[in-house]
Formats: structure tokens, C-alpha cells, sequence
């Protein structure tokens, strides 16, 4: 099928997983959407995550998309039920696919989670682990102070080296964890300095990775994937600054991010949220 | 949902994706049928294949079972479009969870695939590749001895190191391979050996684990995922000798295979092929 895949985050994170989805399936369309001026989600009440997280989905529904990645833990955390209640397109969100990815590679059964305020808060991950399976450890963790880092798009290894260190001392040596979810999209930036702390027995997993794995496979099972032969083209936009957007994103990604086009979803939330 | 996962293969070969169902799916219950009897399906004809797994999985509908895994990669190679045109339960087979996860592992988009004559005869793992991504330089190659030593029960790791090593030359020191596919179920067991002999720097997939992988994506995204707690119990069946299938078995396997029961398919095949 000839129709894009369309990503949403709330802002540059979710591009982790558009890379994944680029290198893995690199016949397939993406339409990437963040939502940067209103980022971060990770603290806002619930009611505005969906509230955002609808809006986003309602500008990409238009460009005919056949499949929908939330590439945000938080927006998967509080929208993804309702989401798939009322669009008839396949919906991947980020939490399910690193849960499964987690439970396939842990041999101790001990997992931790790290992520934003409202995706621990929401406790979707050990939720989603647990109806896998009841024999599991899990620790969570909040790491409000890694999603900023990221965005502001400058960060000295020092520096980020210090707050993840800080951020993940609760998690740092406990007993049998052989297993860590990096359950914010954001996260994968930061990788190096979190391998570095949690040490080479513990495997980090990557949550978007995951879901572009999932977005392959149910590609293939649904029989929604492009059949023919093409290098795909990719479309991205922002509601926040696109020369922003494109120095982030082309300091990440091997495919040129160019021509990133600004859209206003609603001019008086966009007013509202400039403070934020 | 409470109906069981269906899981044939020809012989053995595919507890290794009925070990990692388990793990990945502890509350999932599996009936399992290896048609021991009539292995290795490797070196017969197509027509064969199809004919036997046809027979393989009538019997398994009787039993209610909401998905069926071909873990075995020759059966998958000859029957799955023809499974998925007759089969109204979603029917996962070995060869593109393979090759997904290849894909997602390779750096180099370098990829050998091993498995038996009729597997790579078939070019289902190039075609399975190729078709998500054209930039790959993939190698294949069969290793028809393999199969028979695992069936067999009883194989010395120095034997087994050695038949290993002369059948998997022609692809050791190929430049820039890091990623192979073990293309048969019954490869995992020789697992210790391909490792010694690829080397540290090629990734070994297990088709069969990457199988259960995708079964507990589809189990999700489909809502036919068991929802209540429990830690199932399983079902084997054999067209074989229940003894031999109960000491292989549990030789790998965490899970006590007890009361294996010897089935009859279809006495005029099975005594046309006793001699095989």
C-alpha cells in the first residue's frame, strides 16, 4: 500500500523511532508530526495530553495515513485505548512493544522502567507487563530532567553525564536486574550516559526501537505494507520552530530532514502554552 | 481469550519455539504437534509438505486453537500464503519474524541464512528480506545434516562441533557478515557450536524466538491475548514414538513434557514412509 505511516511525539524524541521505522522498513512513507511548541507532555494532566494528542492525530488523519505510531510514551499511556476505539487504522503505540521486548530478554524476571512523570505516574508499563506475565520484579522510575535536556538541543556529555547519574541512582545496583526500559522516546539520546551508569549487565531496551519492529510485522500481517521497489520520502512537521526542529534532527538522522513546515493546530492553545 | 496457541513442526525442532512461547507467554497454553514420524519435511518434495501440514493442522483445529505457529521454517516456506487463504485464525510462521529481525539487527545489511535444502531451495528468507529492504547483501546456505543429528538425541558436542564446522565454511570470513539466521527450529540446539564457529562478531537469530516475539504482538494488537492470571499447562502430541519425544524434549525444555500422546494421522502415509 502506497500510503504514508504517520508518527506523532510531542516533540523531537519520537524521531528515535522515525529513524528505526527509516532503517527498517525503508520502503515505507513517514509523516512525522511534534509537537514542540506545547513539549513537554510528561507533566501535564491527562485530559491535555489527550486533548493535544487528538488534535495532532486529526491534522495527520488528512494526509490518508494506513497506519499510526504514537511515538510518545506518555500521549500511548493516556490515549492509546480511545485512540484505537475510534480510528479504524492500526495504532502502535511505545509502551506494549517495549514491554514484550523487555520480557524477552530478562532472564532474572527483574525489569526496571524509567520515564516521564506521567508515564510512571500512569503506571502503563508495569501494567502492560504484568498481563504478560505475573512473575516479574519491576521498579519504575521518573526522570523528569531528561526530556528537557534533550530538547533544548545542546547538551555537553559532562553535564548530561551528572544529571543521569543523579536521576538514576534509586535503580543504580539493585539486586538481579538485568533489564532496562527506556521508556521515553527521548531517552535513546541519552544512551551512552545510561549505559555507562547502569553497567554492562544490565540490557537497555529501547522502546521506540521495539515499535518499529512491531510497525514491520504488522505491516506484513495486515498486508497495509508497500509492495514495490523505492527509497520512500518523508514529510515533517512542527507546531514549534522548524529551524529548530531540523538542527536537532539532522544532528540524529541519517536522512537529510529538510523543507520541516510549521503548523498552528490551534492558535489559542498555541497562545495559552507559549509561557509553558 | 482461553482457547490454546496451535504449534506444529515436523519433529522436534520446534519446542524450541514452543520454550520461548512458553517463557515470552507464560499464561498462554500450547497444544503442540511434532509429526516425528515423517521427519525431516527438509528433503521432500513441496507437494509432500503441503500435505502433511495440511494434515498436521486439521488435527489442531479440532482443538480450538485462536492462532497457529508453523515452527518449522520448511513448512512455513511451502504453506503459509495457502494456510492464511484457508485459516480465518491469524497463522504466524518462522521465516518473516527472522527476517524482521535481521533487518533490525544488522549494521552492515550483511545476512546469512542457513536452514535445510527445501527451506533455502525455496528463497522464502531473500524473498522474506528483499521485500522489506532492497539494500541487502544476503548469503544462503543449506546445511542438510543438521537436522539429523538433533533428531537424532544423542549427539557429542565434538561431533556436533565438527559437522558444524564443515558444513558452515563456505560462509565463515565473508566480509562484512554480522547478522545470521538460524532458518530451521532445530538449529537453536546447535546453537553453542554456529556460535564458535561464526565468531563474536555475527548476531545469531533464532527464528523461533523471534516468532514468539511476533505472537505476542498479534496475540495484543488482535485482543486474543489470555487476560486473567494463570501458569498454563500444555498439551504434545507425536506421530512418532512418545518416549523418544518425551526424553528429547525434556533434555532443552523448562517445562515438564509429560503424556505425550501418539496420534495416527493417516495410517497409509504413515506406513509408506516408515522406511524413510
Amino acid at each position: 500500500m502506497d500510503q504514508p505511516i504517520g508518527v506523532i511525539d510531542s516533540g523531537v524524541g519520537g524521531l528515535t523511532v522515525a529513524r528505526e521505522l527509516m532503517r527498517q522498513l525503508p520502503k515505507e512513507q513517514l509523516i512525522y508530526l511534534g509537537d514542540t511548541i506545547r513539549c513537554p507532555y510528561g507533566p501535564r494532566p491527562e485530559a491535555e495530553v489527550v486533548q493535544f494528542t487528538l488534535e495532532m492525530v486529526e491534522f495527520l488523519q488528512k494526509k490518508q495515513i494506513k497506519l499510526l505510531v504514537i511515538a510518545c510514551n506518555t500521549a500511548t499511556a493516556f490515549t492509546i485505548d480511545l485512540l484505537r476505539e475510534r480510528l479504524s487504522i492500526p495504532i502502535i503505540g511505545v509502551i506494549q512493544p517495549g514491554a514484550r521486548a523487555a520480557i524477552k530478554v530478562t532472564k532474572t524476571k527483574t525489569i526496571a522502567v524509567i520515564g516521564t512523570d506521567g508515564t510512571i505516574g500512569s503506571k502503563a508499563y508495569p501494567k502492560a507487563l504484568k498481563q504478560i506475565s505475573s512473575d516479574l520484579t519491576i521498579y519504575d522510575l521518573a526522570c523528569p530532567q531528561f526530556v528537557p535536556i534533550v530538547e533544548s538541543g545542546h547538551f555537553s556529555p559532562e553535564a548530561a553525564k551528572h544529571v543521569v547519574e543523579q536521576s538514576l541512582k534509586p535503580i543504580t545496583n539493585l539486586r538481579g536486574l538485568d533489564t532496562l526500559i527506556l521508556g521515553c522516546t527521548h531517552y535513546p539520546l541519552l544512551a551512552e550516559p545510561i549505559k555507562q551508569v547502569m553497567g554492562a549487565n544490565v540490557e537497555i531496551i529501547s522502546s521506540g526501537e521495539e515499535a518499529a519492529r512491531e510497525v514491520s510485522a504488522l505491516l506484513s500481517y495486515q498486508a497495509l505494507a508497500y509492495r514495490g521497489n523505492r527509497l520512500a520520502k518523508h514529510f515533517f512537521y512542527t507546531t514549534g520552530s522548524p529551524e529548530l526542529f531540523e538542527q536537532i534532527a539532522n544532528r540524529w538522522m541519517d536522512y537529510p530532514v529538510q523543507h520541516v513546515e510549521n503548523i498552528v493546530i490551534d492558535q489559542s492553545l498555541v497562545e495559552k502554552n507559549k509561557s509553558f
